[in-house]
Parts: C-alpha cells; structure tokens; sequence
C-alpha cells in the first residue's frame, strides 16, 4: 500500500517495496530546554538549524511540534511551519493536539501533510478525522483509545481495525492512515519489546497500511539505549514499520543497512552513500 | 524445540525460548596466517587464547576447524579437540569435511558434540549421518545439495525437509538437527538477504528445527561489513535464527540487545551483564 505525502515541491512516496523513510523526530520541545527557550523567544535561527540538519542527515519528512508552557501554540504552530517550509523542501508532519492549532496549520501547508495524530479517544477522532478529509492528509493513527494504551497487542491491532474504519466512514482512504502501534520500555516489562512486533506484524498482515514507531521508547531506563534502538528498529522494520520517528543522525546508518539486507536498496547504492557521507569518503 | 550438546562438565540448550546461543567461529584457519602457522609448528598456547577469549566475550559452543595446506588433519583434529577440552569448559562444535578425522575427532570428544556439517551432497550425507548417529551427536546441515547452494528460499526449504527426513531414516531424532540456510552477500544480489530470511522463517514454521548461521557472508565485499553483520544478524534471529556462528566480540552485544526486545532476557538481567563487561562498570 502506498501513501503520498507532499510538499510544495517534493512527495515521498511510503510503501514497504520502497526504502524505509525516516520522519526526523527533533523539533519537539518535549525536554529539550534550547528548543523551548527559542520557541517561546521566536528565534527562527535555531528552529532552521534543526530542521536543516536533519535533512542533510537523511530525513524525509519533518516532525513539528511547538507544545510548550509560555508558548501559544494556535498562533505559534502556522508560523514554524511556514518558516520550516522556507527552510527546506521535504513534506511535514503536523504534530499538535490541539484542533485550532491543527487547522491554523493546514491552512498554510502547501501539500498532503501528515497529521499527528489521531487515536480512538473518542474527542482525538471527532475532531481530526473531519480535518484529515476536509485538507486531504494523512495521519498518523495511534492504537490507543479511551483506556489507554493496552499492553497487549491484540488488543493494539483491534484499536487499529476500529480506527481504520471509522477513517473510512468519513471518506478517508486507507492508504492515507499511518498505523502507529506505540512501543513500552523492555525496562520495565520483557515482553513489550514482543507485544510492539506482534502488533506490527498483524496490522502489516491484516490491514496492509503503512506504520511508523517512535522505536527509542524501547530503552527508556536502560543503558546504552542506542544500541538497543538500533537493534529493534531493525527487527521492527523487518516486521512491518516503514517511516519510523526517530533521530536520524543516531539510527539512519542502521536503517539504510536494514533496507539492505531486506532487498530495498538495489546494488546498495543508498547504503554505500550513507557510508560515504558518514566516513567523508 | 531443543536441541542439547554437551562438554563433559556443561551443558548448553538451544531453543528460541532461551536466549540465543553463541558459537564461536575465530578457530578456523581460513584466511588466517597466524592460526595457520600455529596449527602447522603445533604452537597450542595460541590455539587455547583463541579458545579462552571466545568464552571471555560470550561463546556458548566452540567450533573447531584446523584444515590448512600442510597440515594432516587426521593426525591433529583430535590433539586439538583435547587441548582445548581441557581449555575451556564449552561444548566444542567439530568442523571438518573429512570422515576419518571426523571419527578420530568423536572418539576422543566428552560429551555430546556438534558436527559441522553435512549437506544434502550424497557423499556427504551417506558418510556423516552413520556418524552422527553412532555418536549421539548433534549435526549442522547445510542446504545445499549435488547441484550447489540454490539462490531461491524455496528450494533452500526443500533440502531441509529432504536432509531431517534423511536423517530420521538413520534414527537421528530432528532436534539433533540444526539448519543453515546460508547467506551470500547482498554486495552481488540485493535479493541474498531476503532469499535467506525467507528460509530461515520457512525452516522454522515448517521444520520448527534450531538455526545457525554464518551470517557475516551477507556483506562479503561492502564497507562497514561489521553494521551489515549486526543488523542482518537481529533480524535473522527475530525470524529464526537460535545459534549464529559467529565472531562473538564483534556482535554479542547486538545479540544480548535482539534478545532483550525480542523478550528473551528477563529483567534484562544478560543485557546488563554485557553491557557492564563492555564498559568495565
């Protein structure tokens, strides 16, 4: 299945015959002092650095979200993208919950956005799902509903058969939703490493759409987090994710080798390109 | 399914619900100036620190190989399977592709051992079952038959099946039986990777045998071989693979972290032991 996302001037095309494309998780001033202080203070120079390199590091979409206290979003949210859309020309991803905000900056896009999110909380899918039809995005649909997210992935994958549906009831094409089926810390439960690939692999089988992941909430709490990163985003790949959220400049080596081995980079021209841009070769 | 091989003081079980075993691959003269000097001059203090510094980094079984030009394999395979009997505590795996020092080897073993290997060639398969079976032993088989290694997954499969059922006729239980599906190098067929995942995932649902696997071969002639190898190697073992050959202080610490998000290390218990030796913390 395929899913389209544009900007102006670029579209990315998500699919699990194309490479893995990465959206850049960076400018999201959860716990990031430097990002909130320039977003309360408007200093667009670092907003344009973060956005700048993570392109260059590999990213295919940007992340944007500007949810910070001090900081009011509705008025803020359509100006950072505007600016970020200046700065580069890869598609974004409209990160905000909050419906003003969200429409504010639908009303500046130029191109499909991506939405995130949307879950099956009864007030998140009244209020997006009209606006992910009415401006022709996609989006970013959580497996979590009004208890919370369930531990076990069957219960994952029946959010998701619900969300799917209740997209389709508003005209939303399925290929237009991105499954996001969360991930836990192996730090506190053993098995919530094994529950997220479950998840992945039969929403893949059942549903066919494509899947992203914020993968780092994996080693939350445990050393050398990178390392466990890696390894599962790798795994999760192989399963069914096809656009992770993640930091490029930590995992990108990694997925361009996974995309390798998996048979998506023909005479591994995109990983030795990697390599060479990583060594200055 | 389990499979046990023994030294005489340990035992080791291979299984996908334990964590993934380990055998060290770095006793094997190939390519190897130094070890092939040692092997020749009989300079066995050598030998036994490849011995000892495998188990140091986190082997499970050991194999042993001491074919090089020069060198009567007949006379020293079972000098060498002694000395390091007495090295080091681990199961040995007896690598050799010749019956009479095959035979020399097994008779001088203590405990249940490994061979490596045999394939479904004719010669092959009517020389080490009888071998295999009159030892007690376990046995890596090879899918690979009088007409080569196949390309497709497929027909890699089918010499599995035809290989356990061969091997039952001589009265070799299947859980003596440890498959590898080969692995050639993803720098000539992007296709290589694929190809033996989707092997190893059908020898597993088919056969539900343990696996190993060489899987440094996947990035024969790339740059940055060691990320290729550990990449390839987490997705191998989420799809299958339960005892990779390996070179153990290259990716012991990508396997402990496969592991941990694949939910076999309770507690993180083995995570945390790696990741404290690798830091000395």
């Amino acid at each position: 299945m395929e899913t389209k996302v544009s900007s102006a001037s670029q579209e990315v095309i998500i699919s699990e015959t194309a490479p893995t494309r990465l959206i850049g998780e960076r400018i999201n001033p959860t716990g990031k002092k430097r990002l909130q202080d320039a977003l309360k203070s408007e200093d667009y120079d670092y907003i344009k650095e973060l956005a700048i390199s993570q392109v260059e590091a590999g990213a295919d979409i940007l992340d944007v979200n500007v949810v910070t206290p001090g900081v009011d979003e509705v008025a803020l949210l359509p100006k950072v993208i505007e600016l970020i859309m200046k700065t580069v020309e890869v598609p974004l991803c409209i990160d905000i919950n909050n419906t003003a905000a969200l429409k504010g900056a639908l009303e500046v896009y130029e191109g499909k956005a991506l939405i995130n999110s949307v879950s099956m909380e009864e007030v998140s899918s009244n209020e997006v799902l009209p606006l992910v039809k009415e401006y022709g995005a996609a989006v970013i649909g959580l497996t979590i509903d009004d208890e919370g997210i369930p531990k076990e992935a069957g219960k994952r994958v029946e959010i998701a058969h619900r969300l799917v549906e209740k997209a389709e009831e508003y005209g939303i094409p399925r290929e237009d939703i991105i499954m996001d089926c969360l991930c836990l810390t192996v730090g506190s439960d053993s098995n919530a490493g094994m529950e997220t690939l479950e998840a992945i692999r039969r929403v893949k089988e059942e549903l066919g759409v494509n899947q992203t992941l914020g993968a780092s909430n994996i080693s939350f709490g445990l050393p050398n987090r990178l390392l466990l990163n890696q390894t599962f985003l790798a795994i999760a790949i192989a399963a069914g994710l096809t656009c992770p959220t993640v930091n490029i400049a930590h995992v990108c080596s990694t997925v361009r080798a996974a995309d390798l081995v998996l048979g998506r980079d023909r005479f591994a021209m995109r990983y030795i390109q990697d390599y060479r841009k990583q060594t200055g070769s």
